[in-house]
């Protein structure tokens, strides 16, 4: 088992605090503040960012829609982006679907943003202005320290606070052993990974982390959606992991816990909130004093840690994930 | 085993017809075409009717963006929505959340739009315009006939020809025994439900069918972001359906089951494209001559029908999924 993965998950707190500062990023949220609504592309674990950053942009008053590619890609009948601000994340730089709707902004007039960790890359070419996320080469096919970068660019344009944001991802990395501890108490046929809010993109991309590293069927929800079905699933020791970061939405993740707990599923939680942890089978209790949006960030750490440790129980070697490439290029 | 379910199932054509003609959804369709953008809130099945809503939409010119309704309930930080056309999605129209929103757009002057099965609801009072669905009562707790009405409704408020849409639906329903024969082939841990373009809406679909009244764990998955990294798990006897509408995202879908065979996936479709469907293990073939986005709607059904026989044979009754309610009330 190599120590790639690894290495990078833990550079992620002097990433993020490299990003926090991006004078670029400065630069391009003021032109994106402006507009009148926002649209995100991005696959992949950029897709997860940028939710990450719709509920940002949003609850800084800008509405923000994710891309459908597809309309710009295949269909030729994209929508109307005069006033909109647009922007493009891929990690790569290379993703074709990412650059094309970038450049249906551009001809349209609309101030374009890349996101990306390769500035002389398609993507970057593709848009006016250009938020290097100066992560270092990332060698691990699982993007990690990518994809908090990315999150923290994606709040510096949305005009977002940062302080606090390299110490909120050094405690997630404290939760190593706990993390690895929960990686021992997954059990059933599947797992569904919940949060709401801030956190719903953690929940997203720490599903996706499990399904990639350790083949495990994962799957993200928010809280709210799960109520509306999935909820039949979750009897009999199906095992639900809550990513869930103190606010407005805690008081309501606990009565759910509860209930799931009461209905037999393996409740396990990633929170900063020691009552909901209580409420669960088993916790990593996040010790950071941050702000709420940051908190539910620096939750994904032990996330990525989790989602490891789970793949070498299960003999899988974290550095190389089976049939995945680092690069997709999808139209 | 009740028929409640089916006969809902099969009330499909006629309720499509009905909404197709809606002088509501073609006053209010008017007045938001006017916008600078949309915004559309809902939750389960009519969430998934608002992501077919958002291709409608924005391949008619309009970016569409999907609520995050916790910004507006629980964290009081809504987007500003003053050039907005507002649409709210809920077939009880007791959503709390989805009321919410409607109301937030009302206050900041936008059009705002309830489609809705319940015309004199909660979520019908907080809009201006209310498009009625008219599909009768749903007995059953799985959204079928309410969710193809919405999205007839949702292509009427965006200008979409329906031509042939209630001929289409009735050859999804010719399906059956198709489908019946594609459930008994399911296997292994879980199913991945792929689509792309117009069909993607439809693949979220039919994955909540399949937990809900199967409660087999099914994830819905756009073509693309699937090879973004879920593909690892696609390996070893794992199941995918693929829900194909002929169209500009054929030639790719062609090409990724084939992949996904050579990998040792059981790969199952849905289409109305003969060659996808040889590519294929076994295929339920659908014979209508529909524009793309009415055929990509009318393979819900086989979808829906599949869910419905897998069920039974899980020895589950499709009238009665355990462990879920039909009017769920989240904030």
């Amino acid at each position: 088992v190599g120590p790639r993965l690894l290495g990078e998950i833990e550079e992620q707190p002097s990433v993020a605090a490299r990003v926090a500062e991006s004078a670029e990023a400065a630069t391009a949220g003021r032109a994106l503040r402006r507009r009148t609504f926002l649209y995100l592309a991005a696959r992949g674990s950029s897709d997860n960012a940028a939710t990450y950053g719709k509920y940002l942009f949003e609850s800084h008053g800008l509405a923000a829609a994710l891309a459908a590619p597809s309309l710009f890609t295949l269909y030729g009948s994209p929508p109307d982006l005069r006033r909109a601000g647009v922007i493009g994340i891929s990690q790569s730089g290379a993703a074709p679907d990412v650059a094309a709707v970038l450049a249906a902004g551009r001809r349209a007039g609309a101030p374009t943003v890349a996101v990306t960790n390769m500035p002389r890359s398609r993507v970057a070419r593709a848009a006016r202005f250009v938020v290097p996320l100066r992560a270092g080469r990332e060698r691990s096919v699982a993007a990690t320290k990518t994809y908090t970068a990315t999150c923290v660019a994606l709040a510096r344009l949305a005009g977002a606070a940062l302080t606090g944001v390299a110490d909120a991802l050094r405690a997630g990395l404290a939760l190593r052993p706990d993390a690895e501890r929960l990686a021992g108490r997954i059990r059933g046929q599947g797992v569904a990974v919940v949060g709401r809010g801030y956190a719903y993109a953690s929940a997203l991309e720490v599903a996706l982390k499990v399904k990639e590293l350790a083949r495990v069927w994962a799957e993200p929800y928010s809280a709210a959606d799960f109520e509306h079905g999935p909820i039949a699933l979750a009897g009999g020791g199906t095992t639900v992991i809550l990513i869930a970061a103190r606010g407005p939405t805690t008081q309501g993740l606990r009565a759910f816990a509860a209930r799931l707990s009461r209905r037999g599923s393996h409740v396990l939680a990633l929170t900063d909130d020691a009552a909901l942890a209580d409420a669960c089978e088993d916790a990593a209790l996040l010790d950071a004093d941050a702000a709420e949006h940051l908190a539910a960030l620096a939750l994904v750490v032990p996330g990525q840690l989790l989602a490891r440790a789970l793949a070498m129980r299960r003999g899988l070697d974290p550095d190389r994930p089976a049939g995945l490439r680092k690069v997709t290029r999808t139209r």
